[in-house]
This record gives structure tokens, sequence and C-alpha cells, in this order.
């Protein structure tokens, strides 16, 4: 956990997970995304990725993670998220959501932070930046 | 559902649900998300926001619910999303996400949309825009 | 646990759960399920009902719990189900789900069964009827 | 979406979603209904189904998805439903529920629709019929 004083530039924090089926169900379930994409095996095998994917912005949830319970930590402020996917993700995909401190705003009090969630294979399936303000403590 | 021919200027859709503590908890439970901010209720009454908050990525997850499943629907390829959080969103509270066409590039097949989250109360809660590829039948 | 052979006439079995909000919204994830009756506070405020109902087919799962479980129990084959929706149910309401043996084929090996749901305040709220295979052991 | 003046005879819609074991057991946990036929898999390798199957009622959830969500949609009051469980159906099934105007009775305000579950051979799995009121909008 780091506030304004003990945040620097290049720090950086991680969190890692599979994401199985059963995610991707629930995921579908509490957004409304049924979208067949994620939830038709079916359908999907005749679209461009094969078979179901996981929903863009279930992965992308892992870049929160880091942000609210790691760096900067409980008492973040969360003000901007952009993620450009890059790659499918996969049911079983093993994601690694990793946030660096690229710039300090120490009179609005706010930190920009390069977002990326990359697979098991090292390949880069989300880009990004944050924008957060640390907590005070 | 819509694809790069009938799509235009303008269009709009929308999902609108309750956010209910359960679903706080159980995207907290796939994202790994246990900021006290969500699911500690003693912690977060100290908290600037005076009490749990749902994820904001949850509350965003709605807008890729709209793209996926309704405009331009399934079969659409994301591309990018940027959210901006503007107020907190309580468990309780009756989210609108509506996304609408702001631009359309028919040479790189791509659609930009607003894409915005608005409370029981009309305050919009979360503002952004989207980038996808509608589906191509 | 009854087969054929021990099963008679008049046999009651029942089930009994208070259904909470996150019964409705699992089984709105798991069903897809999204009519705004059910997880749309505000909208449901303007329906007949004033405040969002529990899908009709959740409460008569409980019926099935009680074939599948109780009586005949375990090894019992679901042949026909038919439920009248009476009255609505909302979150919070205890209900209770009560089988009873109408009439045993012993040719065909069938047995009929009285299948209702009633609330806390003894209302009736699904009457029907269940049609099974008790287990052969 | 659908009211009395504007559904006709022959009005079809559908939902299709493959079943996952997520599915089956988050309905074990909010049905009750632990029969080990769904969430044993030793006990039900001895049954005539060989594996666990998924309960005849949460196949059956996909029809109330399609009456409240699609045709005739929100607002529609589900008076009754009637199913003949057919086959079984097991995890990785994905199964289409399809329901078709079979009368409309003006006086009544009443729609009768005849209710089908396929899987993704093209077996009905289950058979049946409801009756519902079409939004008055």
């Amino acid at each position: 956990m780091k506030n304004m004083e003990s945040i620097a530039l290049g720090d950086k924090a991680s969190f890692e997970k599979t994401l199985s089926e059963s995610d991707v169900y629930l995921y579908a379930g509490i957004s409304g995304d049924f979208n067949p994409a994620h939830i038709n095996a079916v359908a999907s095998e005749k679209s461009i990725f094969k078979k179901r994917i996981v929903h863009g912005m279930l992965t992308a949830s892992f870049i929160s993670t880091v942000l609210g319970c790691h760096l900067p930590g409980p008492g973040t402020i969360y003000l901007k998220q952009e993620v450009v996917f890059k790659r499918p993700v996969y049911m079983g995909d093993t994601i690694t959501a990793e946030v660096e401190v690229m710039a300090i705003d120490y009179e609005k009090k706010q930190v920009s932070l390069k977002t990326t969630c990359t697979n098991q294979d090292g390949i880069v399936v989300i880009e990004g930046s944050a924008l957060v303000k640390p907590p005070a403590f």
C-alpha cells in the first residue's frame, strides 16, 4: 500500500489468476452480458475466435484488483481507466495484470499508471492506462 | 443487432439493472478485488463514501453488455474502452448503461460510441467511449 | 425415499426456504432471464406487482427438490411438470413446496403427484402436478 | 417485444446457452435440489444416465427467459407452464429454448405458446406449452 508520499515512479504490482469457465458464467450472470461469444459453445465455434472467449471487461477487472488492493491499495479513488483489447482470452488462460506508475501529479494528488494484462504465453491481451488518487493517510 | 451497413450515427441502446449486494460480492469473488471499500461495511463507514460502494469496473461491465448484446450486438469485436468514474455507485442503485454511435469509420470498419452510465436519480456515474468492430454478417 | 413398492397414495413431503435477493440474482444469471420484473427495482415499482418479484420457475424449482431428494427421492426420473402461477412471490418470502401422491400406475411404474407452493401467509402461489417414475431399487 | 395487439400466430423467439457445470452447481445451491443425479459424479455413473445430468427445471428455465425477455417480453404475466422431460441434458450441452405462438384469446387477453428445448444435436429434450398474458402497453 502506498500513499501520495510513498509512491514512486516505476513502482509496480501485479495480480495473477487462471480464468475459469465458472468465472465467465458468473460474470455473464451479474453483468447480463449473454453474448453468445461467451456462453454458447456451438455458436462460438463458428466465430473468428473458434471457441468461447472471456469477457474483455472481466479480464480488465484484474487491473482494478491491483490498483485497489495493492498499488496504491485500499483508500485509492479510481478516476479513469482506458483498456485496449489486443487479443482474445480463453477459459483456462492464466492472466497477469500489472500496473506501473508512469507519472505523479503532486498538485492534483493524482497518479497515472500503465496497466497491462498478459496471458500464460507472455502475450499482451490488454494494454491501457489508469488514473487514480492514492489514499491520503 | 446492427452491422457496418445498418449502423447509423445517433443509434442508441441501453441496459438497466439494480445492482445488488450479491452482485458486488460475486464480482469481488471472481475479480479478486477485495478492496474494503466494496466488502467491508465497517471500514467503509470511515471512508469518504460513508458506505460500501460498487466496483467501478462492475458498473462499467453493463457497457459491454449493451455493446455485445444489443448495439452493435453479437459478433461485435471490442477494441477499446475508456471509462471516467464520476460518482460512487451504491448497492441498491439502479444503473442505466447507454451507448450512442458517435463516429463510423467505413474504411477501418470501426465504430466509436459514447458510453454513459446513469443512476436512478439521473446522475451520470460513468462517462466514456468505446471503439468496436461491428459484426460482418 | 420411496420406490414403486413402498410409495402410497397420500404420501407427502415438503421443502421450505426463504427466497433471497441473491437467489433471484443468481437465478437470473444462470437462466439469462433479466426481465426487469426481477432485477430492476425502479422499473418494477411501476409494474402491477409494485416491486421486484421472484422468477416463477425459481419458486417452482423447489418442487423438483422435493421430488428428487425426498419423495420419491434419488433415482426418480422426472417425466412431466405442470405449474400454474397463482400469485407473485417477493424476495424475502418463505416458500413451502409440498408434493402429495395422487395416483400410482403400477403397470407403467409411474406416480402422479399434486405439487403446491405456499408462502409464509398460507397463500398458494403455485398449483400443479408432476408425473415421475420412482427409483427401481 | 409484443403486446396483445402486435402478437400473431406463428411468432417465434428463442434463447441459446451452453449449460456449464457451474450452472448446475449454482442451481443446486439456490433450489436445494442436491439429488445425486446432478452433483455426485460417482453415484451418477451407476445411474441409467451414466453421468451427472442437468436439472430438468434448470433447462426449462430458458423457456421463461424467452417469454419474459423476448416474446412477448417484459411486462408479460406468466400464468402456466407445462413441461415434458423427453431426454437427459448433460453438462456442456448447448440448449436452444424456442417458443411459438399457437393460440390467442383476445377476450381473456391470453396467449398460448408451444415451448420446446433442443440440444446441439437437434434432439428435443423438453416439450411443453405456456400460457401468458402479454404486456398491456
